[in-house]
């Protein structure tokens, strides 16, 4: 139903139950990769002893980083706590920091949790059907506070954003999400740099 | 869970069954607004005679028309044909032609039907789970196939990009989807200006 010239329309599936694609390899983050990330890290490096879980999984469909292109793919938070601290993602600014981005969760429950250099922080509360919009300037983590099932979110932004992790991983969010008397808190994170 | 300054995230819902938002206004075109478009104007004359038919309705959210923004929303197009062809959107270009769009199939069976200003014309199917690229200067229509389903998309691009109707409204697209011993069909469409 097509010609075949160089640039043409394509298609990609993402499963909407499992949020995963038959055909594209995903993004792999591990507990391992959220040292120096969560408040207890004792209990941490004793679940990586045991098993280095997987803790959520992504995709980058590379297209081309230019202000014309979509970027766009699932991201699959699962559950889980180390401590009383939900599962979730390192979360990321965005090189072009004015760059805002769509999240629409097609599965489970969690929370988009923001902050921006202004000193602002905000968090979103993810339900199915839930598109949640992350202004320009706002770093934002993806965290699943469900016992069971898998957060999944449908995720589209410009094509040159860019991934700025670094910025998130030496200062923290402000915020940290754990578990209180079986529900979820917001708390301060002791360890947050200004 | 938020301070309160000017520029916050914020959460809109779209029902994942229905495509619909509990509290925003869609845009809805109705058979009427199909006048000059469709294959057999005078199957459409009749059937707005009995009851002008809501063909699809979607969701203008209006971010700030931005090139750092992001639109986004839900497209719901109904069931149903206009003699032989299928119920399908008006179709549109974008503003800034050379920008993308994504739209990621949340239910549903239909096709993205697209063309360009350099000739080429693409159909990519739609069924749960399929995210289709609509690459920057691709003209876009979706086009519902299924007898009793709607077919629901969210869709994201970026905010300045902007909606040209008229270029379709004038020349129309190059095909047409028709039903042909109950499968669909491309054909050229004998109204096509070149």
């Amino acid at each position: 139903m097509s010609n075949d010239k160089v640039v043409q329309p394509f298609t990609i599936e993402f499963n909407l139950q499992t949020g995963l694609s038959p055909k594209e390899q995903p993004l792999q983050r591990r507990l391992s990769d959220l040292r120096g990330m969560v408040r207890n890290e004792e209990v941490l490096e004793k679940m990586i002893r045991e098993e280095d879980l997987l803790v959520y999984e992504f995709y980058d469909m590379h297209s081309p980083e230019t202000p014309f292109e979509v970027q766009y793919g699932t991201s699959i938070t699962y559950p889980g706590k180390v401590g009383d601290e939900y599962f979730m993602t390192k979360g990321h600014f965005h090189n072009v920091l004015d760059t805002a981005e769509i999240y629409y969760c097609l599965r489970g429950h969690g929370y988009m949790l923001m902050e921006n250099p202004e000193g602002e922080w905000d968090a979103q509360e993810m339900i199915p059907g839930a598109a949640v919009y992350v202004p320009g300037r706002w770093a934002h983590r993806s965290i699943n506070v469900d016992s069971d099932e898998p957060l999944i979110t449908f995720f589209a932004f410009r094509g040159d954003a860019g991934h700025d992790y670094g910025t998130i991983e030496t200062k923290g969010f402000r915020k940290l999400l754990v578990e209180k008397n079986g529900e979820p808190e917001f708390v301060d994170n002791p360890r947050w740099k200004s």
